[in-house]
């Protein structure tokens, strides 16, 4: 553990203060402490960038607040900026400035990096400054670092996702509780996962923009939105998804990028996909991503694509990447990072659930006497079936609830000693 | 693209050449080319340590082959050691005498990692060199990048996965096929996924390592291999995956870490867990490592856990980085990285399988009629169903076979002219 008195402190801005925003000040103060020892250095958000200073935001302190872009550029002791506005402008004039001024920067802006994500990084480069943007994709998959960085040597061919959450909730809902698109895209209405515009989501846009950024990663070469050939969802109908359940199939909204020998293809669309397909069984507002490469095969990685804080999560992660660059800190990434020193606990004072086979005299009482004894040693029987009963034997199997598992080797123990219990065949526990 | 011809040279040395090294070799030797535009530097194998150099290995250049640890040790034109021979010695007498030595090094040995990664970790912070093991643990899973980096602002309080293939092959087919223990483990040492004393794999030491050094870095506190309560798969009969089966419930080796309130549980054991758990569809041979963030909430990581290309592409992402950390190259990792020009295709040049739904008139050689068009096109039919008929109109499902997108739109111009066809309701891509 370093020593927190005498720690340096990194400065970010916060530009906007809304779900992400908000979430993004939250854990940069909760998780402060573990930021020092992960970070070695202190973060302090020290000032946010708001269109209306006057209006009061729930945990975030008016004295960081600002209308005033110049004084967050001028102010040489922020080095880091997180954009969190989104739109094309101001955002992309702020970020090109504060580039320029020598700043580091973070975004979650997915239009901006889509449209002009060329110049963007040109920029940075030129400027040898960091531009991360792992949040305007997917939320809190980390699919920008993975295809950057640990597939940086894999030849990929294929790159395919379910990366809009309001789509896949609509698709979802008409899915297993045969909504028809109206009612489904109301409900999501109501969730606050759509929009009262909903266009850029129900018309595959947003898909369409992160399925461009993370073809040009995967491929090394650039795909901008207007390359990507784009249907959206509302021509799906409830018959649709029925008669696609019948061929096996579920209708999910897909963003595919393919490598091949002549080219490049891009598209968002509804497609059919087996159900037994890794994909098929990402539901509700979670996003995934398929990524096949040459010598990795298939690889999948799955969670949430939006929301406060697990977009919030994708940006503090940037964050502490940011801030490990300017510390130097990634010089010595391979040092141990266990800064803490947390008890291992026995497993006896762990709790589980507990499945058991067991063959007991086939006569009256016998699951009395097997309750009994578990009664007494606190643990509660969640199911009972008798499976078989020959030449005199029952076959019981027999799930627990949620027991400490001293308690239950306990119970173990004394019904072993007891005549009526034959044989325990099996004792595998349950997940809770 | 750079400038090939004037490229500095890295050179690194392999130490062993069984699976995994001969996939490393081939690896880089392949995407020679890729790996000096994503790294700046040509990527050189120059030695590879072995036991018996007469021995010929297919692929491999004798004149690379040495039995002298010496001969690269002192070698100090080779800054990357590659370790992938396996075991606790000598693997970790060398891998300290390199880090000594000032060389990064990568390794790919779980057993060494789970055991002595404190000792390991330790000398490359005095070294101030790398120590990457992304291999270590389920493959090309890029687990150990995302708890490190991408993940680092999270609190991470479950960890929990699929991490040892054998096993995972041998239930899969106990689950789907019925077979017994001994016949899913005969079949899975024929294909090679068992070795011949399968110990490690069936008793779950394998996953009891990969846990330990999963919770270690997720955790920030140290957990090593005697600190993980095991069982392994053994015990497990076919009919205690029928009753589990009856449950709802599919009987997974799962490696699961917990931090709690009073300490860290973690544990190695074969749990049932729900049909609809993301984990409970990972089969085969795959790996997946499911993530609870309390920020993050959950996200899952999917691939291939073991195998000489997936487990060869985590060494050479590895090596990547090293490399990029070697040139300062990590310093601008920000900059685009599209070094290829690969033209984007228009979609009408790209294949697709189609669901068309439609409603026709509902009389004798209607069908033969669009046939007649779909085979002018070269549009061949996989499937038709006649959903419905009222009032003279038949509603018809048609999924075609894969075919260029500008076919089937020629088909579907004429098709929408003929007096036979109604109305087209749905058209919808398919999966191929």
């Amino acid at each position: 553990m370093e020593e927190i008195q005498n720690t340096k402190t990194i400065k970010a801005a916060l530009l906007g203060v809304g779900t992400v925003g908000s979430g993004v000040y939250e854990l940069v103060r909760e998780r402060q402490d573990d930021f020092i020892n992960i970070c070695g250095v202190r973060i302090e958000i020290a000032k946010i960038l708001v269109r209306d200073t006057s209006k009061s935001r729930e945990g975030i302190p008016s004295s960081l607040l600002t209308d005033k872009w110049e004084e967050i550029i001028r102010d040489d002791e922020i080095s880091v900026i997180i954009e969190v506005m989104g739109g094309i402008e101001p955002a992309r004039t702020y970020i090109l400035e504060a580039m320029r001024a020598g700043k580091q920067v973070i975004t979650a802006n997915k239009d901006l990096i889509a449209e002009h994500g060329h110049e963007l990084l040109s920029t940075a480069e030129e400027m040898q400054c960091d531009l991360k943007f792992e949040a305007a994709v997917a939320g809190c998959i980390p699919i920008i670092q993975v295809l950057k960085h640990s597939m940086a040597s894999e030849d990929i061919t294929e790159i395919m996702g379910i990366v809009n959450g309001t789509t896949n909730y609509i698709l979802t809902r008409m899915t297993q509780s045969g909504l028809s698109y109206e009612e489904a895209l109301q409900e999501a209405t109501d969730l606050g996962y759509a929009e009262a515009d909903p266009a850029a989501d129900v018309d595959g846009l947003d898909a369409g923009r992160k399925i461009a950024i993370m073809a040009s990663i995967a491929f090394h070469s650039r795909v901008t939105f207007s390359d990507v050939y784009i249907e959206g969802i509302r021509k799906i109908t409830a018959k649709d998804i029925y008669y696609a359940k019948e061929f096996g199939s579920v209708i999910k909204l897909l963003g595919i990028a393919k490598k091949t020998e002549d080219g490049i293809e891009v598209k968002v669309l509804p497609i059919l996909i087996p159900k037994d397909h890794p994909l098929a069984t990402v539901n509700d507002s979670y996003n995934a991503v398929f990524v096949h490469g040459t010598a990795s095969g298939d690889t999948m990685y799955y969670g949430r694509g939006a929301g406060k804080l697990p977009t919030a999560s994708a940006v503090t992660g940037d964050l502490c990447t940011v801030v490990r660059h300017l510390t130097e800190r990634h010089n010595n990434l391979h040092v141990c990072s266990c800064y803490r020193d947390i008890p291992v606990k026995n497993i006896k004072d762990t709790c589980s659930r507990f499945f058991l086979r067991l063959q007991v005299e086939d006569r009256p009482g016998v699951l009395a006497n097997i309750s009994s004894v578990f009664g007494t040693s606190q643990v509660s029987i969640a199911q009972v079936v008798q499976k078989s009963r020959e030449n005199g034997v029952a076959e019981l199997v027999i799930i627990t609830d949620e027991v400490k598992e001293l308690y239950f080797s306990d119970a173990m123990s004394i019904l072993e000693q007891l005549s009526i219990i034959k044989n325990i065949s099996s004792l595998i526990r349950v997940y809770e």
